[in-house]
């Protein structure tokens, strides 16, 4: 951390592919066999430590998958939602709307229950469409990538339980960082990703769910490669992956839990995205940057923020000339407004952050933007 | 090649994960930003060059998908087969029989080609059964890796074109050495690997495909992930992947192809093949050793041998002993008979072939087992 980043090694202020640190990395150097027993007790020793921190002890599993963290939020849906069952869905954002098209393809029957982008949903409401009982299953998104917020997981869980419904969440974006506590949250399965706050290498996934509820779902799946439960048994009987495991991408995650431990977990974890995120959202108002999400919504993930009105600003150039300087942003996904945005995960502390925001401000002025104000909402 | 291998880096002599360069796994070093230009070039860059390869020309595209090579056979058959389509499978081993599950998961009805595992199906054959009119697709296996076995894809292809039918292959063991061009076999898509003899690491596989079929394919498949005709239409839109990319896995990927293109491509890579083959059947003879298949039907990809009859014999002791010298064999696969496979693909050559048999005679000498000899079929 800290260092000067360039245009061939850039600092990915992303929300995955993210800045990984050079000794994860290099835990890609060996080819491991799949078969092998150091093999088998690496993956036996992540999924502990996966489970170690959702913090759900015996009564849960960890459960890896190959793929993108979509493959890993499809595989817990078409595992978990029983084939004629009914669930709710929680959408604010592109990730929320992504799970109710996967939840169509696979034909499970979605309600939706949408709220704007800048607005969290109500446990309240959830409780009135829970007067629905034939809804068995909720789905949320703790973190919704497209804005950045931080939806109320806790209250809706609470909500779900109280109505004896269960509960799926994509906490890809959070997980390692804002913790769930699986003893205090109840919830049949939470989707999340390596290459998040976990700060590993994209290319695997994995899910933290309940035992018995996984136990039930044998054939459930619309999808072989996305079966849960094969994954799990398959697991559980040889300590081997079913099909053939991304052993590189293994023994990085691996390498990346050793270090998330070593840095404290999630309290460290969390907390110093949280200094990353203060300090880039006072650095950029300090510019004229006005953020798409109150202070109250915003989780220290990713920062969403308005584009200027200033007639020279274009996103392209913008994103091309601090790419260039090896700052890599992110473009915005929000369907109205026109924003871009700055991750705060990823192997990187406040030093790098301040070469964010002077870098921007050096930028702005190279392209004759005056400040980052933008129109009024 | 040519190296001594050891406990801790050894040579894998099994069918993906197998041994990769250095300079394959150094390429991971990188952290890319998946949205950023580079990247983008990277990726069309591999596009082209798995195309040229296929030999189809214009008329071909190549889409690459994260998952292991299961993912990437589920993707073609959900994505061409249509819904409420039929298929022919053709199965004589576990590659098949795990086709035929995945197409009985996914709702698209199957009927069933079987011949036993060292036997190819044949072509005669194929055209009684597409006596059925209600047809459409025939699916199989090039090289059946649980016996070794190559299948007769041309003379199969053939059959299918002549009786206008559609045929769909799962390559993903030979592709890159026993190449098929498709100019010549005509085929709706061939389904591949990175990670088998195109020397990547795992983590992703590619299809190739017929582009006017494809484009007529959209949301015809059973899941979003696996939809390989959103992955494509994105992908020609954007020169992005829909979700996060295996970054590290596809950086790795594209200097396998470079380093594959300066070795000669598939004439050279299948020359070094058959010779690494040619040693290890003679070699394993010598000691007594039986293969299971007829060297008519061998694929000069992997080689499945008999257990020796001797009483001292154990396949985990053996299996142990080799790895703690550095050589990492792979288990039988097959249903009835006990067997034990040796890869011959991977970044190896003639003298690390002589190592292994070298050191399968020592780890025979240490077991007390007299000689590979098994009971006659
Ligand atoms: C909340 C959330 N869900 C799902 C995904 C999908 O992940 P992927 O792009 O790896 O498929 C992401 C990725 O950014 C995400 O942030
Ligand atoms: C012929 C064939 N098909 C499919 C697969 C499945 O690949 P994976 O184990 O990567 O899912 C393999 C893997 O060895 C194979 O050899």
């Amino acid at each position: 951390m800290g260092r000067k980043p360039t245009a061939d090694e850039p600092l990915l202020l992303t929300p995955g592919p993210l800045t990984t640190t050079a000794s994860v990395k290099r835990a890609m150097l060996k080819d491991w066999g799949s078969w092998d027993e150091p093999f088998r007790d690496l993956n036996a020793d992540l999924r502990r430590r996966l489970v170690d921190i959702s913090g759900g002890g015996d009564d849960y599993t960890a459960v890896p998958l190959q793929g993108s963290g979509t493959f890993v939020v499809e595989a817990m849906l078409g595992t978990f939602i029983p084939r004629g069952g009914k669930v709710l869905m929680l959408a604010n954002g592109a990730y929320g709307e992504r799970a109710i098209k996967v939840c169509e393809r696979m034909g499970r029957e979605t309600v939706a229950y949408r709220t704007a982008e800048d607005e969290a949903p109500s446990a309240e409401k959830v409780a009135e469409f829970l007067q629905d009982e034939t809804i068995d299953y909720v789905f949320m998104v703790h973190c919704e990538t497209t804005s950045g917020i931080r939806n109320p997981v806790e209250a809706v869980a609470a909500v779900v339980a109280e109505k004896g419904r269960r509960l799926l969440v994509d906490a890809m974006s959070a997980y390692g960082a804002l913790q769930l506590d699986a003893k205090v949250v109840q919830y049949d399965a939470i989707a999340a990703s390596a290459n998040k706050c976990l700060e590993s290498v994209p290319g695997m996934g994995f899910v933290i769910c309940n035992k018995s509820v996984l136990a039930e779902r044998e054939g459930n799946a619309h999808s072989v490669s996305l079966d849960l439960f094969d994954q799990w048994s398959y697991m559980e009987k040889t300590r081997q992956w079913r099909f053939t495991p991304p052993t590189h991408v293994i023994a990085a995650f691996h390498q990346a839990m050793l270090e998330y431990e070593a840095e404290g977990g999630a309290p460290a974890r969390g907390a110093r995205y949280e200094v990353n995120c203060e300090r880039l959202v006072n650095g950029m108002r300090a510019l004229g940057f006005r953020t798409f999400l109150d202070d109250a919504n915003q989780a220290p993930i990713i920062v969403c923020f308005h584009a200027p009105e200033d007639p020279n600003y274009d996103f392209a150039d913008f994103y091309g000339r601090l790419a260039k300087r090896g700052y890599v942003i992110y473009p915005g996904k929000l369907t109205a407004v026109e924003t871009f945005r700055v991750g705060c995960i990823g192997s990187m502390g406040p030093s790098d952050v301040e070469g964010v925001v002077a870098t921007v401000a050096e930028v702005l002025a190279e392209m004759g933007v005056a400040d980052g104000r933008s129109h009024a909402a």
